[in-house]
C-alpha cells in the first residue's frame, strides 16, 4: 500500500462508514458501524475512535491524517460541531477531541460539505464553478459551490438545503421548523409515506410487509419500487416531485451548472430523478432551468467518506 | 460638480429611478419615470434613454458611464437580459443596445444585484463576507454575497430569493411556479391581502377606501398601518411572518452575517421586520440564526440606482 494514505470517516444519522484512502482516491479498506439514535455523544465518539483504529490497523503503513464528516453545522475555524439534528452532538470540539484521542491530525466538516468536496474534485460536479449537492438519507445533507469553492457561510452553517421550508404551514421538522424539504424528501419521509400507504392499502406490497411485521423503511420502498410495485412507485414518484420543487429552488437561488443528488435514497435512481427533472423544467426560471444538469453522485454512498479523506489529504499537505 | 460623475438607472417593475452620482456616491440629480405594465420592450428602452438624457443634461459636465439595473436575469458576460417576470424584456442585448443609443459605456445587471452591490460597498452589508438582500417591491428582487463578492451563478441567474417556493401547493406565480415567496411577500401581495380583508370587512379602513374607489395598494396598506389601523397592521404582520419564513430559509442556505431588506414595502419598517425576526429566531437553525442581523437597506429605494452607478464607476475605471 502507498505511504500516503489517510482515513476518511462519514458519520451519518444512522450509520458510520470509514475508509483507508490513497492519494488517487482508491479505497483500500472499509469499516461499517451503526450509529443508532439515542446513543450518547460520548458513546458516538467511542464508535468513531474504534472505527478509525480498525481502519488504521488495516492500513498497515503510516496514516497521515483523518478526515471526519458529521451531520452537524461545523465551524471551520474551530472544528466545533455546533448543531446536530439527528445525533446527540452539540457544541462538541470534535477536531481537538479526536486529534487528541487519535494522535493524528484531524479535519472536521459537515458530512454533506465533505460529499460536495468529493463530487467537486473528482465526481459528478468535477470542474463546476457553481454547483449544489443534496444527499437524501435519514435527513437531507446539503452542499453548495460558488466560484469553484465550497460555501461555508459566515460560520460554517451554509448549504442546509434540507432545512429549506417548501411548505410553510407543513409538518413539524426535527429541527423545530415546519415543512422543511427533508420532511417531504428523505429516507425517513419515504418510510413514513409508505407506512401511510400500507395502512390504507392492506393488499399492497407494503400492507403485506406491515402484516408480516417488516419495518417499512426507505430501503424497502426502493426495493419494492424496483420490483414494479405500483404503490411503491407512486410513493417514490411523489417524493421525486417534491425533490423537484426543492431543486427548482436551488436553481433559482444559485443558478448552478450541476445539482448532484446522493445518499441512500438515490438507489431509486431515475424513478426519483425523472419526476424531479420534470418539475425543474416546468417550474424553475428560464434560462437557469435549461443550464442545469441533475445527476446522481459518482461515489454513491461513499461521497462523504471520500470527501472527508480529501479534507484529510489537504490538511496533511498543508502541514 | 465633480468631473467623475456616472449615471445610475434602476428600472423596477412599475417605475424607473435615474441619478447623477459622483465618486463619493453623492446623488446630484434624480429622474423619475413610470414604467407601466403592458408597455412594449421598445417603448421601455425609449423611457430609459429619455431618462438618461435628462440626467446627462442635468449633470452638466462629462458623464463617464451608465449603469443599468433591470428586473431580469442578466448574463454578466454578454449584458443580455434573458428573462423578465414583470416587464416585456426577454433576450434583449441591453448592454450593447444602450451603449449604441447613448454613445457611452454601459454596465447592465439585475436590479437586486445592483442594490446588493450598493449595500455591500457602502450600506447595510458593508464589509460582510457573506450576506443576502431581498427588495420587496412589485415582486422580490434578491442578491447574495459569498466571500465578499456578489454571486452571479453559472450564467447570472443566482439570487432569486423571490422565486423560492415556500408553499409547494400555493398560488400560481407570474413566473409559472407555485407558492413563490413573492406571491406571499411583496407590494403586490400586500395589496392583494388587503383587498381580501376589505371585501370581508366593509367597516375597516380598507373597506371604506374600497367604497370610496381608492385602489388598495401596498403603499396604502403601509400608510394605514402607520396610522394604527388594526386590519392593516394584521396584514403587514402576517406578511412579516412569511418574510421570516423566507429569511429563515436564507439563513439555513447561506449562513449570512447580514440579511438586508429593501424595496418599497420596507416603508412598513419594524411592523414588518419585528415579526420576521421572531420567526427567524424560532425557526432557523442554531447557531446560524443567532449570527445573522436583519436590517433595512441604508439607501432605501435608491439602493438599486446607486448600485448601478457603482457598476458604471467600476466599468469606467476598468477601461
Amino acid at each position: 500500500m502507498s505511504a500516503g494514505c489517510v482515513i476518511g470517516v462519514d458519520l451519518g444519522g444512522t450509520k458510520l462508514l470509514a475508509g483507508v484512502v490513497d492519494a488517487d482516491l482508491n479505497v483500500h479498506h472499509r469499516v461499517f458501524r451503526h450509529a443508532r439514535e439515542g446513543r450518547s455523544g460520548d458513546e458516538l465518539l467511542d464508535v468513531i475512535v474504534a472505527a478509525v483504529d480498525e481502519a488504521r490497523e488495516a492500513a498497515g503503513g503510516e496514516v497521515r491524517a483523518v478526515g471526519l464528516g458529521v451531520p452537524s453545522l461545523v465551524d471551520p475555524a474551530t472544528g466545533v460541531a455546533n448543531t446536530t439534528v439527528h445525533l446527540p452532538l452539540r457544541d462538541v470540539p470534535l477536531r481537538d477531541v479526536m486529534a487528541e484521542r487519535l494522535g493524528l491530525p484531524v479535519a472536521v466538516d459537515n458530512d454533506a460539505n465533505a460529499a460536495m468536496v468529493a463530487e467537486l474534485r473528482a465526481g459528478a460536479a468535477r470542474g463546476a464553478s457553481c454547483a449544489a449537492l443534496l444527499t437524501l438519507g435519514t435527513g437531507i445533507g446539503g452542499g453548495m459551490v460558488v466560484d469553484g469553492a465550497v460555501v461555508r457561510g459566515a460560520h460554517g452553517g451554509a448549504g442546509e438545503w434540507g432545512h429549506m421550508v417548501i411548505a410553510a404551514d407543513g409538518p413539524l421538522c426535527t429541527c423545530g421548523n415546519r415543512g422543511c424539504l427533508e420532511m417531504l424528501v428523505s429516507g425517513s419521509a419515504l418510510g413514513r409515506a409508505a407506512a401511510e400507504a400500507a395502512a390504507s392499502l392492506p393488499d399492497s406490497g407494503f400492507g403485506r410487509a406491515l402484516e408480516a411485521g417488516t419495518a417499512i423503511t426507505g430501503m424497502l420502498v426502493t426495493e419494492l419500487a424496483h420490483d414494479g410495485d405500483p404503490v411503491a412507485r407512486d410513493v417514490v414518484a411523489r417524493m421525486g416531485h417534491y425533490l423537484g420543487v426543492g431543486i427548482a429552488n436551488v436553481v433559482n437561488i444559485l443558478n448552478p451548472s450541476v445539482v448532484v443528488v446522493g445518499g441512500g435514497v438515490i438507489a431509486a435512481g431515475e424513478m426519483l430523478l425523472a419526476p424531479a427533472r420534470r418539475v425543474v423544467a416546468e417550474r424553475a426560471l428560464a434560462p437557469s432551468r435549461d443550464q442545469v444538469e441533475i445527476r446522481a453522485t459518482r461515489f454513491g454512498d461513499a461521497s462523504g467518506m471520500i470527501g472527508a479523506a480529501i479534507l484529510a489529504q489537504d490538511l496533511a499537505a498543508s502541514r
